[in-house]
């Protein structure tokens, strides 16, 4: 792949993530724009609390907690003890690090600054090199409808642990939003070569950026092949409760449900190597599905994946 | 004394602290009440800070960092250098266990809590036992004429280290303030024995009180004794800037410049040992002047002071 190349990668969270850092091992990092989900977003304690944004700051610059895949290593957690104390909210965790982060940006939005604009100033913080733009500056919050009725995403999925079971996904707000001016730019990027969707939960991480209008058109208007890498392997999640809300939606759980999710989208679909004998359940049309390792342990497993990406993506465009 | 007789307390922070630390050994708890100067709040980083009322209740409930006479003990300060890295604020330090205080009042506040309300939980959940109520629920604020301009109280103080030359000291919002509830009930309560104006800066944290229109009032129609401890030894302050103030003020730096200051208020006033020698600058009439060790360095220092506050007090009422 040609370095004057640019890639797009449409992400949730901490499995976005990782694909996003093996990308940015094999993309000069000026050449790779990460859109981010920000249905997550929420405000608590009267902080802004971005959770993908942050998932993939952190992630990028190395900041990371390695263990969980969120937060910040090192963290430290004496503000949390001393709000339990106060009989403050505790159910949603902040380290006394991370906590800079949320109080900065609230200061910053409260000044007047868009998210994107702070998302740039802490990501230029934290030495971030690829561009990582909210999904819209606009704002946009998933609510899931459940048997303990509606649920805003934060106490459906951290406060409630995704117990609850899945009814339906609402993203209040999308309709009246717009996609970030980064993000329009960057799918409309002449040298775009390529769109990944990573095996972020389409339901829950994806479908909020999908939601925004003209992101879609924005993704179908581009001659880049659009690729998205399953997160489903065999009959599971990797991670989180993707699978469990397959099953409550009435789902087959499987990548060629993934496959069908997004039909509209595709050129290429990667599923697991370890499912590699269901490759005949696709059709010989659109996408076209290549089998790799697909789940993403050590770094060198992120860089193989975003390399196999990278080079299914020049594959798909030259053909 | 009395275990019936109830007490009052008028007190800025560290030196006030002190001395109702002292008094919170002499007298039962549950009849001392502090009325605490709020001039110095104000909101940082999104959050209602209030500097005073937060020392007493770190001294009183013994959370104190005993080193610096606020904030909290055995503190950390991993959000303050995340801040730091993120190009935020921070000029005013919060360490990360004092941060859940602000976090929780804020909360609280915004949630339509008055002060004095957001006060009492604070206070119960660190054990505080005194009453400890803000002059005023509604919102005054201590600002600076200096050199410089003016400079709201933190900057002033804090920010810029008390260093511009005082003009004059304004109470914004002052005349449209009323008092604490609690702070009333506690000065019209039959059982008072007392009124102690702590040895705090008068211009900075004893007058914001006194301007509360009704304060000044209560304090007068009180049938206790009021007696003051004077903050200036020598020709010095025990404590920061208070003789700097005086002297850009024009005023002579000296007990008696402090007693005049009060001099609507007084039945006794108390200076210190070392100032023995000066008891004949006063008159015969009031105040009643006693001299004893005020410089208070150890906890026998804080109750021994207390004690003799009190004995004066007795000594005036029986008189």
């Amino acid at each position: 792949m040609s370095g004057a190349c640019t890639y797009v990668v449409l992400s949730g969270g901490i499995g976005g993530a990782k694909l996003a850092l093996g990308m940015s091992h094999v993309v000069p990092t000026d050449k790779l724009t990460v859109i981010v989900n920000t249905g997550d977003d929420f405000e608590h304690l009267g902080l802004n609390v971005s959770p993908d944004l942050d998932t993939l700051m952190y992630t990028l610059s190395g900041a990371v907690d390695p263990e969980t895949g969120w937060g910040r290593a090192d963290e430290t957690w004496q503000f949390m003890a001393a709000l339990e104390q106060l009989g403050g909210e505790t159910w949603f965790r902040l380290g006394d690090r991370d906590l800079a982060t949320h109080v900065q940006r609230t200061q910053l939005l409260g000044s007047g600054a868009t998210l994107s604009e702070v998302t740039l100033k802490l990501c230029e913080r934290f030495g971030v090199g690829p561009r990582i733009v909210p999904m819209s500056d606009d704002r946009v919050r998933t609510h899931v409808l459940t048997d303990d009725g509606k649920l805003e995403f934060q106490h459906y999925f951290v406060r409630d642990r995704a117990a609850p079971r899945t009814l339906g996904i609402e993203f209040h707000g999308a309709r009246d939003a717009a996609p970030a001016a980064g993000a329009l730019a960057a799918l409309r990027d002449p040298a775009l070569a390529g769109i990944v969707i990573a095996p972020s939960n389409p339901y829950l991480s994806i479908d909020p950026i999908l939601a925004v209008p003209g992101m879609r058109a924005a993704i179908n208007d581009s001659h880049a092949p659009v690729i998205a890498v399953s997160p489903i392997v065999g009959d599971a999640a990797i991670k989180g409760p993707t699978a469990k809300i397959m099953r409550e939606l009435k789902l087959e759980v499987s990548a060629r449900s993934i496959a069908a999710h997004y039909s509209d989208l595709l050129d290429g679909f990667i599923i697991d190597a370890t499912d590699r004998e269901k490759l005949s359940d696709f059709g010989d049309e659109r996408p076209d599905v290549r089998a790799c390792q697909t789940v993403m342990k050590s770094l060198e497993d992120r860089i193989t994946l975003a390399r196999a990406t990278l080079n299914f993506c020049t594959t798909l465009a030259t053909r």
